[in-house]
């Protein structure tokens, strides 16, 4: 054991941990959750640590060999290294400081090891002075959240991209198929069923487009302000070249927000894209449930879709196969709107210039993303690809229906079609067969108002005056 | 005009008015939502008022003259007069001292009046001195608001008890109709109509229960705290007095806190009931959606039950009637979960000593509660007590479905079911044609194994393993 | 009375009335809010009806006289006529048919009146067959509910934008006051108040372009649709010619939905626009917030700034004045995120062709949109332009207060600085005493250090390592 | 490796797994969270097969060696064994069938082994026919649910009831400091530090009552009821045991749900239970946020109390010190009230005879309930019990205020006690100063007047009229 004391105290560590004696403290205070922080977050600190080495080593601030060694430990990290001795809570008071100084502290110590030296002797390289160097948690923990969740949103974008290509091609796929459309889950009028899957699309779409636009705000940094902003401690140079060095060693689009203050105490660029994921699940959930609502069945229900049967449905009932993968979506949904409510709470909290609850802003929203990716992969992947449709059982329920009635209107008007109609679904037969019985237009002029294919596609000619008169 | 004054400075007002200068303020302070407050909630700071009237009376710090003037106005309030004077938005500033003291001048102005005085001469009747006596906005407007909420609570409570009473009915009259259950949207095993509606009752019953235990912590006031909870400027006797002359005036059954400086700033007795609101609109919208699925159709979807016509569906498609009932409890439903939100957001923004954010609290909660009152006799009257049951659908359904396969399980295994219920599904024919065909069991055995009245009635008498070992 | 009679069957309604049989059965059952439909939606109902008369003449469909009569009736309407005639609730099963039946009615008995005919008499002018031609309830509804977001949100867009002005006034203002910042509500280091008031005006300026953003979606009609999308009974000339005619009547920009199914079945739109205002009410949330905090007192709180006075804050505390204009802000905020909650779930509740809850989603998004607006103005014109600042209580809680060790830092380091500042804090002096008595640099260079108005300006000149040396 | 198939087709299985194809096709069509079921869930889903099995023996429907050897099997997984063979992910779709069946497959795999067979060998003992025997997904699945709610709540309780206890000995503790009360955190009355942490106990309290109350609805299992809760497949003496089965072998009080059907598919008790939750999250968020709103400064804040101090607050601030746990006790309080809304959406999506989004719900319940016992025992262990008082500095600001004006009410009057403080606050001198040089009552009366003790102590002899009289 080694022992290790800070202003509080001291405490005896494990020889063999990179992590020192604040990361235990704030393990030994946050037992909340059990998980531990992203691994994209611990890189994306691991990254603004080297950036900063690399910078204050510019600035004259930091020897050559105090930056190598600093920047070769985070290297390290950034490879998959050391990942175990990142030891605090996702969720913990304070701000992000723990997580910080959990990252100084293990890059420290294995710089410190690099350089020859014994874990544990700060006078090498100091986890705050040298490893934490014109940084503060204000400025370190809002910048690694932002990258972490554009770069978790730019995954999650491909994946709905994906999507949107899946729905398109069975758009296409199902150009020809006619069914009903439904209204209130009333029969309505005749539609095709590649329409309902490029509806679909669209909204996919939309939900890309916004997603990419709110993702846009994320690539603002604090870094350079320190504490609440005023970039106290910060050298001109570093203030200056923080972010392009950042870009440069990672090859990315960071720039420095214009203003510090706003950007270290504001959370609401994390809330927008969180509003914009809610948007994203409300058309998953929309879509989720019209593919289970078209595939109930298979015999007493919709039934004019199939979907891909991935396993058996029920530990009691043979043969049964459920529509597990819009099921698994649905509840992909319900967290990410979920995590949008506490993302809300979190970021409304902040007071004057810092928003303490900026883990568990982090650890929900990080969550949300993760899931939109799994959710549209496996959306695309395991269902939507697969899905094949029962056109006869379509083409059956279109012809069953009374809704066609509406193509009467322009000819009777709405009192004398809704009569035709209603007489129709009392006699239980086919409004076809009330306009034959009352003989209200010839065989000939009732297969042009009923012919089914056009009605699905606007716009197209209404019966003209005269045709009427004639009648 | 007359003109008045306060600390702040002079305002004219309109010589008929009853409010006074601090309403005419607030009026332009607060141009928010539009709304004036709840009817029930002016009711009831007249009651209270009353009853400090008549406490402080009994105390021996009002004149009997004083005393009389100020119940009598608060009379004529109660009874419905004067009501266009509370002129103050629902959504205010102030921790509602804005609603509190429009009540103080009306009632002071109104008690003037009647004792031969002109409005606005304080005088005479104070609204701070006297109306206010031994009152605070912090104790009058939380207690003015449980009362209303208690009261609004009640009526809604009836309604559902209603409601469950026509769920109770119907799953009488449906007790023998034969029909598919659905799990996930699926085909499962077979059930009674009448079943499901007694579920339906179970559930509101279960709603009716927490309501009714929340609704009584709504019964604890903190009238006699004045500011803060400590009961200054508080005499004894109305400290003593104030909740039974309050109960014996209004035939109510309040008590007051044992804790003041708690039941002042803390408002989570709204956010409970509001939770209980929010638990029974889950099992409105479960019970709206299902409704509308099992009437959906009326010739492609499920038509097992139809719900009354009530209007035209449709401005275009003749003929078409909506499930316009369910539809409109669903959205009750939505905004009672919405306002829920709003109420717990508020309530989390106390701070000390008071929570400033009564009013847009009470606004959702006082909403909520009409409009389960409301959504609970519309769904009872206009859709619930009129559904009738399509039983040869059901029993159609029912009879063309592999569910039934289930039944097989115990004497095949699950293997050999599915195997079963899967060749069915390919065929496109029944279960029982696929035993008939691969003669499985006998034709009397399988009658007895497909034997569904008995299927839907737990516990029956599984076949036994002799009877197994005999096939 | 007059008897209309409808496929339901008949009823009586009093002569001079406008509206319809359809409007009043959806009058009967409905009775929820007690609220009608937003002002503004009823405009635009009204514009879509004339436009649609228009075009539906331009086409051949309706004569002159039919299409002047109908346009004349919705001119009345746009100008503020007939408003009690919309009789139906906010809050309505049916998708909206009966708002547009509504329109409907109304508009037909105004244009037979127009020609001279009697009301009810639908020979001369039919809702359906006339006023809604080329028009359903599936088009018409979401037509109007983006064109009336889109109005209002411009509305409070203008609002926002004048609040953000006014930061930036106070931000000039305060620019000179220097102040402690804190961080966790912990002393942290120095900053002026005006970068405070920055720093809010940065994040109102982020709303102002994320609402504009969002508010374009809007602009995207799907007129032409009618039921499900398929512009069914449309005539070509109509779906051309359309949403130009709307947009030369009335000056606006829509466009015509490229994906008309989409536009018919998918709100999500909406959703976009309420997550944006959720992202804004989190902003005035902390910014009214802070403001409440450093109000706070005027004795024993923060005491930093003032807030005008608007009215007496209390009915017992004499003197008392309370920031009523924040609280009613934070109270708008609430209301916005509570109605987000209802408007998500509204949305989320379309199948298949249509979504049934636009009537509850509208009544909350309109109410969000009006509520932003109010607050947005109440916020600036009665608090921010007249907040004045205690520059005095500001310098002295920052030279009290040991934040500013922070800048010993870069000489010290980081774990000497910590003991100096804990030094101070347990002796109760202050950290410029400490460092006098254990005379750890010279007086000159502590004032150097300690040099306040630097501190709060990045980027500033860090001590040298050479002047570190020299120590 | 082993091969299993099974009616969808065979796959290949490491031979040392105990899981078999069915988990391995859920785990492969599920990769969502990445997270396990919950511990405790998994040793009720052995639970609840370790008494079916000694039922189903009991019944004569399994022999002894089948029942001892699945009894052994779901014994050795109660006491922590193959936690590693539950392969799902927490969040699934199949309304649970994945879990039910990966504990039916592990159970029957280890039994199988114990019997002396080779793993996948089912005839000796099946998944399905023997392990699951009379039970379902449907009702297996909401049975261990809320078993598993139901022993973490009771968790959760007892260290609220510890919360409470401390609470309690603080109030007792600072029962002599008398400090400002503050109404919007504006100077208000006084009132002794003691009755802050009071008014924190009653609102725990409530809490605590809620919690219990809700709970017992999670006593309610629907075991016996099977698919749906008809009970198919279900002998009449399972169905008549199963649950007092239960309460032997593990000592527990369940009983059997009255109405099956409505204990499968409504899944509200948990939205109860959850709605409960989000109760006490406000309250616990209400005393958070005062505890760190009294602790602020130490220098420029309240400064009324301290939190112990747990660790360093800042990586760039030296001696800085942060509320962090309160601030971690929002956050859990923030992520219960976000779980809220997941568990409300997912139990709304129920449809007919099941709810397919138990996982997700039952996900966030158990995070909620995990949560809430972590918070409440760090609150109390780590800051509650460590809060200290600074009496000199609550009396200080007490002694600084005009809110003590209020006292002089009853006998100067509203008006001019609002004078007599405006007149302090404008001439920055104290309530007495004024008094003084104005020479409105005595000094002797004034010390009267102004005993602030009694202030804090309903209820309080009011000056009687008498007494004013003779001023």
């Amino acid at each position: 054991m080694r022992i290790e004391a800070d202003s509080m105290g001291s405490m005896a560590l494990p020889e063999e941990v990179y992590y020192g004696i604040q990361s235990l403290r704030a393990k030994n205070n946050f037992n909340m959750t059990g998980r531990p922080l992203h691994p994209l977050f611990i890189t994306n600190l691991a990254r603004i640590k080297k950036a900063a080495a690399q910078t204050n080593y510019e600035a004259g601030l930091l020897t050559k060999e105090q930056a190598d060694s600093i920047m070769k430990a985070c290297d390290e990290i950034i490879e998959g290294s050391l990942r175990d001795q990142f030891i605090v809570d996702a969720i913990q008071g304070g701000a992000g400081t723990s997580a910080n100084m959990n990252a100084n502290e293990v890059i420290a110590n294995r710089a410190i090891e690099l350089l020859g030296g014994k874990k544990g002797d700060y006078s090498l390289i100091h986890p705050n002075d040298h490893v934490n160097m014109a940084q503060s948690t204000n400025d370190v923990i809002p910048s690694a959240g932002k990258m972490t969740a554009a770069e978790l949103l730019k995954a999650a974008v491909a994946e709905l991209k994906r999507l949107s290509k899946a729905l398109n091609q069975k758009s296409a796929q199902f150009d020809k198929i006619l069914k009903m459309g439904r209204t209130q889950l009333q029969d309505a009028v005749p539609m095709r069923l590649g329409q309902s899957f490029s509806a679909y699309e669209s909204a996919i779409k939309r939900d890309i487009r916004r997603l990419t636009l709110a993702g846009e705000e994320l690539l603002s940094l604090n870094l350079g302000g320190t504490a609440i902003g005023s970039g106290i401690n910060v050298s001109p140079y570093y203030y200056a070249a923080i972010v392009s060095n950042l870009n440069k060693l990672f090859d990315c689009e960071y720039r420095q927000a214009a203003d510090l203050f706003d950007a270290t105490q504001n959370l609401d660029g994390f809330v927008q894209v969180s509003g914009c994921l809610k948007s994203c699940a409300v058309n998953l959930t929309k879509i989720s449930n019209d593919l289970r609502l078209l595939s109930s069945g298979p015999r007493t229900g919709f039934g004019e879709i199939n979907l891909p049967a991935l396993q058996n449905g029920s530990s009691i009932m043979p043969g049964k196969v459920n529509p597990v993968i819009p099921e698994v979506v649905n509840q992909a949904a319900f967290q990410i709107i979920g995590n949008d409510a506490a993302i809300t709470w979190a970021a409304s909290g902040g007071q004057l210039e810092l928003n303490a609850f900026e883990p568990v802003l982090f650890h929900n929203l990080f969550e949300s993303l993760d899931l939109l990716r799994q959710a549209a992969q496996t959306f695309t992947n395991l269902c939507i690809t697969g899905i094949t449709s029962n056109g006869d059982k379509c083409l059956k329920h279109l012809e069953s229906s009374v809704g066609i009635a509406t193509a009467l209107c322009p000819v009777l008007g709405y009192e004398e079609s809704a009569r035709v109609a209603k007489k129709a679904l009392k006699e239980g037969c086919s409004v076809k067969d009330v306009i034959r019985k009352e003989n209200i237009v010839s065989e000939k002029e009732m297969e042009r108002m009923f012919n089914l294919f056009p009605m699905t596609m606007p716009p197209r000619q209404v019966f003209c005056i005269e045709e009427v008169a004639k009648l």
